[in-house]
């Protein structure tokens, strides 16, 4: 038996007796009977229990916030308009005890406080919410693609190949530090444990065009790295990317997709993480739920490059930066204008940029061309080339940072607070 | 159009015209008509297109295997037994040339010459099923999970405190290692990336531990990495983990989920892969379907250690390794013998161990102990130590390595088969 389970069915507890096993959030005592407020965690509001001396009151009164029970109650209607039910104790036993010197005590923690007790933090309204609007969202992902018969592509982690150029890696060794082999003064990088030089992936991209290319849609879904030394709120150095890759599909179609899936997930968490919305909405980004069925009953628009430039620099706003030259990656496929590139960002009110795309160049010769102005090493991308030879053909893809989507979807605006034990500049915990 | 979405409603598009863009699996050619084996990897059967002098054949006869095609024809049904239908094209367009060096010619491959096309090789038979069966089984765990409200925890991959001691671990840093930081000839630790030394994880079972104690369930399902100097079948440097962790859940009930979720997953597969799955049977692993099949309908059997060794030394065969003593992990639960743990593993016919898992000791002085037997760092671990201080309760977890489910699932006997791109000592290709 579980929260959820009885708040699911509760016509049919009702005016049963029943057991729960979870934590004390709130206990508030009075003379003759007191209130728990509980959870175990499958469900988000709490289940309010009753006890009086009818329980074993003397002990219970005893019991601290954050304490593991076990409750035997029966459950009955509550006087309390709002609220379904309520749960008067018959017994309630002491499974764990948690002393006065919890962290997490029922009043307001500072985000940067809870950071700093990133193990205990799911334990909070706030986080008990977006970590599991963060389950949720990646279910909601992989049922969309396996729904559409997309093949889910676990891509590797450790490579050798700094594909994509975008931005610094963390290297993989098994060299002591203290003693690393050299050869003439150089870093003997044969001795290493991949006889080469490895480090994190930065984008498992290419490695889906290898799986587009075999079963005409692919995604990865998995962890991505990047060594900047940024601490923004923005930047974490570990985090999630999910990049669907589609033979056969050009940059429309790319967008069709790319829309569409964020529709599929908004929907999918609107419908299911309602409690959790409420307090995101009341606490957190007022107006939450109203931005994301809006999302979901609007078409984007689409507009040039060159349009955006146009819109912003109408707007009369004053901007820290300029609106950037695009970076175009050496895969982007090459207009006809041959000046730019088949790219596209999906961006959304608040959040920015949460998806970019492009269509890949399918043309060997165009690829090569572009690697040499890059001078890129092409003998290490040999097979990433030999996909434009052998049976190539229009493909396109897109990337998503998992915890953008996160933050969109619950209004948090630091990264930090979106991932469960964040790994950022100086900070390793847990 | 998609070749499933033909598989799937062949009563509606038969005697229809379609369209389909795909690759040339083979290629058979005669004087007046020819046969292409065709297949967009949606499906896994692939589909026969009959051409003649109707068609574009001067062109047609032309294209090499591998190419990338358009194709226009008619569904019609099909003289040949076990061959629901066919395509008669009308037009064969070419998408993408394949020159007759492409290394996947239809005739059979060594698994080692595949390992080193391993870019292409889901486009062969066996490997378009490996890693169907793969797409499907990672999304039938994360079903089975979310359906039963468990939180999916994404966990740190990279983490500074070696908590199993599991075995050597690959270490990440952004120094030059030409020249790294040094304080007393030794490495200075606190001018690397995260100010201490870093390393990348090998479980994420002590993380998902601190949200059992928050949402009740929990699972990880991630990647893991071991750098172990082992070339065997059964290691790779990186693969991937689902470690499940529930609260209030003692080693039987654990061993129930463990079992439960196993036989849905072969379920899933059985259903959802059945063209896959005739084709290992038949080249792979004789019986691979009845094996999949008696599983679901199979109990487990529940033996001790002890039973355990005694059917081994009474069973008559040599064996090259004695027993070994079990590693026991400083988070098992004591048995009250004070002597043996609550940990189990699970086995299967030829496979041998899928899963372990064990009842975590969730008495804070028992483990304090332990670790300090081991000499472990208290101070590092201070967080997992006061999970038994603030409401600890009973809780449970397995792991299960994934590719040793593939494994099992395919009858494929290598980890680097059931891997997209494999990592192993001295291999980290593409």
């Amino acid at each position: 038996m579980t929260g959820k389970e009885l708040f699911k069915n509760l016509k049919k507890y009702l005016n049963t007796e029943v057991m729960l096993k979870g934590w004390i959030k709130n206990h508030r005592k009075q003379k003759e009977f007191g209130f728990i407020s509980f959870s175990d965690g499958t469900y988000y509001t709490p289940i309010q229990v009753i006890y009086d001396k009818e329980a074993n009151f003397d002990e219970i009164i005893k019991y601290h916030v954050g304490s593991a029970i076990e409750i035997t109650g029966k459950v009955v209607e509550s006087p309390k308009p709002g609220q379904e039910f309520e749960l008067r104790a018959i017994n309630i036993k002491l499974l764990g005890d948690c002393p006065e010197d919890y962290p997490i005590q029922p009043k307001k923690h500072t985000r940067e406080f809870l950071r700093e007790q990133a193990y205990l933090r799911p334990r909070t309204n706030l986080f008990q919410a977006v970590f599991r609007i963060r389950s949720k969202a990646a279910f909601a992902i992989h049922k969309y693609f396996q729904d559409r018969d997309y093949i889910y592509l676990q891509a590797p982690l450790i490579t050798a190949s700094d594909a994509e150029g975008a931005g610094e890696m963390f290297q993989v060794t098994t060299f002591d530090l203290n003693n690393v082999p050299k050869n003439k003064s150089k870093v003997d990088y044969t001795k290493d444990f991949f006889g080469r030089k490895a480090a994190l992936t930065v984008s498992g991209q290419l490695q889906a065009e290898t799986f587009a290319l075999a079963y005409r849609k692919t995604y990865t879904f998995g962890p991505t790295f990047r060594a900047e030394e940024s601490n923004t709120k923005n930047h974490a150095s570990e985090f999630w990317m999910v990049e669907p890759e589609i033979a056969f599909c050009d940059l429309d179609e790319d967008m069709n997709i790319m829309e569409d899936m964020l529709k599929y997930v908004v929907k999918y968490i609107l419908r299911n993480c309602n409690e959790e919305l409420l307090f995101l909405d009341k606490f957190v980004e007022k107006g939450l739920i109203d931005k994301l069925k809006h999302l979901t009953k609007t078409k984007a628009i689409r507009i040039t490059h060159e349009e955006a430039i146009k819109y912003l620099l109408d707007s009369g706003k004053e901007f820290e930066f300029k609106p950037p030259k695009d970076i175009k990656a050496f895969y982007m496929r090459l207009n006809d204008d041959n000046r730019t590139v088949a790219a596209v960002d999906l961006l959304v009110p608040g959040s920015g940029e949460l998806m970019g795309g492009s269509q890949r160049e399918e043309r060997l010769d165009y690829l090569i061309k572009r690697m040499d102005e890059l001078k890129m090493n092409k003998e290490e991308l040999d097979w990433y080339i030999n996909l434009r030879k052998y049976g190539g053909c229009i493909h396109s893809g897109f990337g998503m940072g998992f915890e953008r989507l996160i933050m969109y979807l619950t209004g948090i605006e630091n990264i930090r607070d979106v991932i469960p034990f964040p790994r950022t500049p100086g900070n390793c915990e847990f």
